[in-house]
């Protein structure tokens, strides 16, 4: 069985353009892959007859409303039945797709996962998790999303979510679990850190090894970086917007003169091949994880290779199976507490 | 009157040398300064004969005592009296001198100058405020010390404090205050972010703007950057390791092959020009506010520099009063508040 992945090609800075080169791109990298796009037809009938593509794995649905970064998420969501989001995100609602890609408005995108996709079961709360770039390999960063002040429970699943993704999506064996703190012993932290640390330590189904500072996220030291919400938004936006300016700084000084535009002439080529990898883009967006089905959203301002390697990523993760995984780990973890409650009232009653 | 500067010379990485060194060049650079060093006398004093510096203006305290990274702080800060810590800090607390440097343990520094400077009066919490590097002018990042789940009143005090610093040491006229968030919008962000915004806004002797978002941090949009101390520490951790993971990146790229080696030694004048605005050394390290006094840490791998550096930053605070401003400020905003309770009390009891 391949996987069925919706493009919304409404909402993102680039137009449809940049959805439809994504789409043909990955249909030709993935053969077991099938896409929707949702979206003004005509305008994508016309796009798609520039490319040649397996055109039995490309469907086109109609989609006449828009929703914009002005529009209020909620709202647009529940009125805008016509838009290419909100059709795209009852497809999988009705089981004819797997995932969702888009990149419109945040909001409207986490709003309308949650409204129309819904949480998986037993799935207390949806993070959002971005790939991050770092010296090594890319760290999971969750949750950047909209789950401000969660308790330490959540965090605790958001662990297991991020190391089921981090296994079946990126390949990684035993993937590493870090809390973000203030420091890197136990004791310290802030509340909810110091709540949460425990659990982390008890859960058997994550490889937890313990607070992590910020200053070491860059050098790639744990797999799967965890952290509350508000704090992941800061994190996130810090790495694009620092990395953004010191490139911006280095670039500049390239330019100053004559002999250091040679100089940067000279060096162009090593600098594109290290900077690669941390171009956000390669990394294919951040998923949205816990949901009955997968929505990742790429950056408002992607590009095609985005839109192509966010459909790499679906495929992986569906093919993978990885909701179903989260699923049945939480039921196992629900029955395990189940038992042990009972014993427990087993032991109480014969005492 | 000048100002009577304490270097505590043990607990840096670079020893008591790079001490000496600043503690010269501050002297140098400050003909209204005069300083004190407490550590080991005699290596001290071995170190000083190889330079030529007003005598009158410099003393030394033999402190036999060690205080590490390795001591639980506040056990440290309370056991061993003897130490070039302590004994500087009662410096203060005496009266003897009016700010201590240190490059130690973070978590003694900050212990010990509660413990024995004390809070200056009216002050909820004493804040940990470094200058960041921007892309513009440095602003204020206030609270990245251990006042971790803070409360709304105690974050608009930091905002008032972080205000007098930068008009009073950095001579910003009005300096603008953005509170850290995760949009722009005032319905957005964490249960503590949205008690405290209404009350920024209500706060007459401060210039509120707005939120911030991270990834605007380092364009320099504000001048005071007020936010609670997990966070805060999160912001300035991730802004110096990411920096540094950045150049190494670019520097490795650089070597990478006998052109780019080339390429590289032709612009290494202008990303020198350009990169040393973000040499976190050149700003004197991070002030703790609110204080009977100040206390300044420099990072521990200060250099000559950044103590040189530190002095000049508490030289200003001195001779501006800024302590003095705080304390007035807040005694004011007291007296408002009585006398509107009193007010309203009236009122109740003519009604």
């Amino acid at each position: 069985m391949g996987a069925r992945i919706v493009i919304d090609t409404i909402g993102g800075d680039n137009g449809a353009e940049v959805c439809v080169e994504g789409a043909v791109e990955g249909l030709r990298q993935n053969p077991d892959v099938s896409v929707i796009l949702t979206g003004h037809k005509k305008e994508l009938d016309q796009m798609l007859s520039l490319y040649e593509y397996d055109k039995k794995r490309l469907t086109v649905i109609d989609c006449p409303e828009e929703i914009t970064c002005h529009d209020a998420p909620v709202e647009a969501v529940r009125k805008k039945k016509a838009s290419s989001l909100v059709v795209g995100l009852t497809q999988i609602k009705e089981g004819h797709a797997d995932a969702l890609v888009s990149a419109g408005s945040s909001g409207a995108v986490l709003a309308g996962a949650q409204f129309i996709v819904g949480r998986a079961k037993g799935v207390k709360r949806t993070p959002l998790a971005p790939l991050l770039p770092t010296a090594g390999n890319p760290s999971l960063l969750i949750d950047c999303g909209a789950n401000v002040d969660a308790k330490p429970e959540v965090l605790v699943q958001f662990a297991e979510m991020g190391t089921i993704y981090m296994q079946n999506v990126m390949g990684v064996k035993n993937p590493t679990v870090a809390i973000v703190n203030i420091g890197a012993e136990e004791e310290k932290g802030n509340a909810l850190v110091k709540s949460t640390y425990p659990l982390l330590k008890e859960c058997k189904s994550i490889n937890f090894i313990g607070s992590i500072e910020s200053r070491e996220i860059p050098n790639g030291k744990a797999d799967v970086i965890l952290t509350e919400a508000f704090t992941g938004n800061v994190i996130l936006k810090l790495y694009e917007g620092l990395s953004k300016m010191l490139l911006a700084e280095i670039k500049s000084a390239m330019m100053a003169t004559i002999k250091s535009k040679i100089g940067g002439l000279m060096i162009k080529k090593q600098l594109k091949k290290t900077l690669v990898r941390f171009n956000a883009s390669n990394k294919g967006g951040a998923p949205l994880l816990g949901l009955k089905g997968l929505v990742v959203k790429v950056h408002g301002n992607a590009k095609k290779e985005e839109v192509a390697s966010a459909i790499d990523q679906c495929y992986r993760f569906v093919i993978n199976d990885v909701s179903g995984k989260i699923v049945r780990g939480f039921e196992e973890a629900a029955a395990a507490e189940k038992t042990a409650e009972e014993a427990a009232a087993d032991n109480k009653n014969e005492a």
